[in-house]
């Protein structure tokens, strides 16, 4: 039966993130995946949601700050792909392999996300690490609210791409004042 | 107004396919498209469906395909992008806008694609022609259930693709002959 | 590419709200919007939804309490339209227009609708104000719950629906108490 | 139990249709079930479907062909209610009762329709005969696409909200011609 | 990683079909299967569905039609679960799995049930064959609406239910003939 | 209209647990219920959510929990039909009775429940009541969080198959710790 499969690299990875925004600590993890992988996919999780305030950009703006950010990195070797949730985890596993350009190796420090995959019959690695305690996505949006300095929090590229879409007067729209 | 929307260059466009599978009418059509495009989006149409004679390939593969076969061509200017039906054609350049970096043009032959762009106030261009007669999805399946030479109307990339995941073997198991 | 878009009036407009009940307060806010509108339409939000505490109406007896209300009142250049939640907002302005008569101007004063119609490009006015502290639907549903005065809030017709449905007694048998 | 139920008015009727357009035999009709009931709910079936060459027009597009010409026959006892497919048959009546203002009758030719809301325990009553060679919506599509005179056959408010829309257009742009 | 998954007995199976309605070749592939296996599951394919002229009952009905049936010819080692289609194929087998108990080989004669469980890795074995050319759901359904004796075909059973529900006035209800 | 229903036994039942997992206390009700019912169906609700510390189980590790426990019991009225939310209320109750066989009693102590049933003309018992302060799906889940004695709650039948499907493995994994 095995030959029913497709021949995948041993080293074919995944990682999956919401991506709101794209910062400097993923990008930090992503150049540690992309060295100890053949090629990897980038799921943009949650693909379907935006417009608010934990979820900001839609999947569209957040792949290309990933890709504009990868590209000036020199990172060539990443599949990005929009993943829509399905709300329904025991398919879920599925629902990603069917989106995706095959792997073997899932990154993930989440653990619904390790156990589906772990259940699937996947290897599960640790996420490359990185100072959670200064880069995260919850910052970047507070500061974002706030007219504090997020931009040095991400790439150039996000910084470009959010200010091309003007999402910070996204993000202060999104709040309710009236 | 204006100024809430994205800034886009006069010369990022978009074309979507199904790609069941990319072939080498596909590959020739892209390649005019990337010349004349600063940066553009391939949507993989119907994502969600694989596993029937007409849409044999899922998401993935379809990515897989279309990527490695870039990637021989030197076309690094191409965002891949699978996009779901929501089988309510009202909302669905909205959803293709949500999951596609922007774009200003969109190429397509398609009436309805051309039509629902339209309404929406998008530039249409028509898609770079290949031959028709020779070069089509629906052949390349014929001749794959017939075990005739299927692999001449591909980009290599493509062969390998299928023959990593026994495509030709999920073809003939998908037609009932019991 | 103008014309490929419905002519609209100047003066057609929308408002959005889940009108769990409609009320005093609603009703005046769509007196102000029916006089400076040609036509409007009166969407009802969240459609699907119905015997929960907080959304206790269905959309057919939600749509009675505004149409009955408003005949009361001699309005008759409304349309009233139940809106079922999509729950994916980059294509919600997309389905409010596939639903609704044109319109032009958009009534708001909720930040989420406000932005994404602006994201549009609709024009947004503020949505004519009542005294807040004094009818909401929140108040309605509580005084219903607890035998308090709670017709003195809502048009006289919206009352008739109530009873006619028996509405105190859904809200009062959707609270647990075994 | 009966007085969980809504009070319905003997004469509360609902007629269904998809309304694609509404023409002449549908006024036809509803002013005879205008005459016959105390008031009814002219429900707009597949309400999330368009822009295809059966299901050309939005379901706000169909309610204003609908409501501007019941203004002008000076009917004024209809409810205009959209309704969505659920596509599951055995929920269609409660989804059908929930997004509709109450009735007792259901005024229907076609046999699904009214198999599903015979065994659900509601009245069912041909729906009034019109001319059925003369009028249908199939016609009024097909002398749209090859210029014939398709005015004659709809009321002069639907022509309008077509020429507003340039629906005769639409209905050429969805047809496939490269 | 062979400890997170389900242990499983050698000779649990499953069985799918739509079962509109159970007949007598079912009966008789399903003795066989319950002879073979330990324990096996039927599931009730294209649950959701009803009322139509292919799929005229509803899971309900057909649940209790299988379950009588069974109960009738000793048989007591099934499951029986009703499933409903999710219409993406490259989900449907964990789809399967998450609604069944556990099951290692799969019983099927159809080409996309066969290829998609054996993608996912699951044993696949021929239906137990009876006469198709005289028991089949279409013949049976065919005879109900034509007043033929369709009783013959299937369980006593199966005809007590579909006498129950009136069967036969619905699947002639659902035949258009305004 | 009355011959147009499935006549069913005024004894036959319905009970709608998410039983996660099945314990002692819903056994006893079942064993009650049994006595008092014709047939009855238990339905598994929610049955489409799984993996989740509230909702850790598949519906078909569910299912098999309860068959399992049933057949120990010697309880052999009973159907079990896993029910999947549609997360509208209002076509709930068709929904239910469209995927269980007939029934025309509703135990169930749940508010909402009970209203909707109310609402559709079913009768309403009380749910057979057991020491709630010592069984409970969320101490037996607390329990096996935490390594206590959560098999002295649950039949044996259950506990065999969550040691089967390793459950108390899957519910630490669950849980976010790094």
């Amino acid at each position: 039966m095995m030959n029913m499969r497709p021949r995948k690299h041993e080293k074919d990875s995944l990682i999956i993130g919401r991506f709101q925004p794209f910062h400097n600590g993923h990008l930090e993890t992503i150049l540690k995946i992309s060295e100890e992988s053949e090629e990897f996919t980038i799921g943009i999780g949650s693909a379907q949601y935006s417009h608010t305030s934990n979820n900001p950009f839609t999947a569209g703006e957040r792949y290309r700050m990933i890709a504009d950010s990868l590209k000036d990195a020199g990172v060539d070797n990443a599949y990005i792909v929009p993943i829509e949730d399905l709300n329904r985890y025991s398919v879920w596993v599925s629902h990603v392999v069917s989106m995706s350009p095959p792997f073997t190796v899932v990154y993930s420090n989440n653990s619904l996300t390790r156990r589906l995959f772990l259940e699937a019959g996947y290897k599960i690695r640790d996420s490359p690490l990185y100072k959670r305690s200064e880069y995260s996505g919850r910052e970047v949006r507070r500061r974002m609210l706030h007219d504090e300095n997020w931009k040095i929090l991400v790439p150039k590229a996000v910084a470009d791409v959010i200010d091309d879409i003007d999402g910070v007067g996204r993000m202060k729209g999104l709040v309710d004042d009236v």
